[in-house]
């Protein structure tokens, strides 16, 4: 390559501020020409799997998050990303690498080396490292041992269970020797997390009417929950805070029920700090971003499980870049399994 | 004395259950022959303070709090009570001796030594072990340093400020070198907080409309929260907890604002769980009780501050063992500053 090449790289446009659910209608594809001209310490890559991830719609609120600002209108969707190295500036990254970064909805990218994670494809397919070996792994590992501080023989509520982190937590808990109740919409996914992952109870919580229903299911089913893993808020959560047990941890991972506007202007619900003193229960907020520099811990536990075999990470595939508005939607509202990805 | 004296007791009974605010329509007295024989290891004691507290309303609430089942109807209101000794079957307590315990509303009662604690008054006036060297006491200590884990130069924030814990809290916040925010309702409070506590600010709730109104002011004063005390709920945790900065920690100690009726049919309020994701930040809830067995500790840290004048501890002494009803209500609906204690 030299100074005058390009690349046609494609490139997603975050657009219009969502006021409910997100979708193509958000997006627009453009095309640009890429120089692959590379400065010092940059490295070309060509993306593979590209994430769509909750956090993107809380990226998108217009009050200030974990962020000061929203995400930028008229820029590149930014997403994980798993791509292979086309041609590098630095030694420690060579043509046909793979590596991991925030590289964006984009086919291709010149990115400076410090940006990008080299992975390791003897260790366990590549796109893990946008799931169990990535952040939402992190995000599992770290929030169940770190904020839930789980031990054998409690119990341990997992919502949002048969997505990406929930289905780890669920598996992480049951390493613990807890015992796992999963909360998931619909009996296939239900089906599956007592069959395939191996948890001690499911409930469908799209066959409950209200919370005072799910609540006096999860009560008949637990007997009372030491750690409740939250990765939806809304009416699970409802159900579940009078059924903690005494010093409970709550873990909120995520509050995905409310993402599609709930952000800007919160729904009500139930008052239930009472609660949180009568039980002398903790609730902690997480976020993966505070684990980055733990990373080598998680590999050295959760690394060597996957690779036996011990934990199950389901991934839904995409195919087709231009699938990633309709995708990211789907997380929403759609019936994925496990991590969910798009493959370019 | 022997086997036939007896001794008149007065007895506020409680007779039926509040479905809003208690009162003296929940009660009746009643008197007794309580004979003075004491069997071995018991006292008699005759009541000199007799504790009003907001936890007597959660205890009244008809669901599960931190007790299985609500105070017993038809019995004695129980409450904390200074006391003097008038007769003991044991050695370390003699007559004339001042000693605290969980006697109810009574005017006299034989107890078994091992339920009272025997007081120094030379320490301090024996009042205070119902207020500071108290549960009061104990509960902000603990509250504040094993929950809020306050830092020096950080700002905390107490609802409830000018009661018999906030005004604990704020004060021990103070010598933390914290900047603290008390939040009271009335002018008179609020002077007393910055004049006679030296707080660094305070909010008169009753001045704002709404929550968005407490939460602008709460803004413009602190800039943001990293430790809220939280005495009160509703309205006033609604404007705070939009405010708070990375790995704040809210002490859930009470949330008066819902005791009178919240507690059986909790009201709505807005979702806030986002915002402890946003700030990976913690809420605690904590009971008095808990900590027991660690009354030394705080004896040997703020006995020496109680008695070197470095705390003050405000109490509003009403008299006559007749007023303990309206006393209680008054906690609820009153513009009493520190401990509430009816003097017999």
């Amino acid at each position: 390559m030299n100074s005058t090449t390009t690349i046609k790289n494609g490139q997603w446009i975050y657009l219009r501020h969502p006021k409910g659910v997100v979708g193509p209608e958000h997006y627009e594809l453009r095309h640009e020409e890429l120089s692959t001209s590379l400065s010092a310490g940059e490295v070309l890559v060509q993306s593979q799997y590209i994430s769509v991830d909750p956090y993107m719609r809380i990226n998108q609120s217009l009050k200030p998050t974990y962020n000061e600002l929203p995400h930028a209108l008229n820029t590149v969707q930014s997403a994980g990303v798993v791509a292979r190295v086309l041609a590098s500036s630095v030694k420690h990254l060579q043509e046909g690498d793979w590596v991991e970064g925030m590289i964006g909805w984009q086919t291709h990218a010149r990115v400076h080396h410090s940006a990008l994670r080299k992975l390791d494809p003897t260790m366990a397919p590549v796109s893990t490292a946008l799931g169990v070996l990535g952040m939402p792994g992190r995000t599992a590992w770290f929030g169940l041992t770190e904020s839930g501080r789980p031990h054998a023989g409690e119990v341990v509520v997992v919502s949002g269970a048969a997505g990406a982190v929930g289905s780890l937590v669920a598996q992480f808990a049951k390493l613990h020797g807890c015992k796992v109740l999963g909360i998931a919409g619909g009996k296939a996914k239900c089906d599956w997390l007592c069959d395939t992952l191996g948890l001690d109870w499911t409930i469908d919580y799209k066959a409950h009417p209200d919370a005072a229903s799910l609540s006096a299911e999860i009560k008949k089913l637990t007997g009372g929950v030491d750690v409740y893993f939250d990765n939806v808020g809304g009416m699970i959560t409802d159900a579940i805070i009078p059924l903690i047990n005494r010093r409970a941890r709550i873990v909120i991972c995520g509050t995905i029920s409310q993402y599609s506007g709930g952000l800007d202007n919160p729904e009500l619900g139930p008052r239930f700090l009472h609660h949180m003193l009568y039980q002398r229960a903790t609730i902690q907020g997480m976020l993966a971003r505070d684990y980055v520099h733990r990373m080598d811990e998680m590999f050295n536990i959760v690394g060597p499980m996957v690779k036996a075999g011990k934990i199950k990470f389901e991934e839904t595939v995409v195919h087709g870049f231009e699938q990633l508005p309709a995708t990211l939607n789907s997380l929403f509202t759609g019936d994925h399994r496990g991590k969910l990805l798009v493959e370019v």
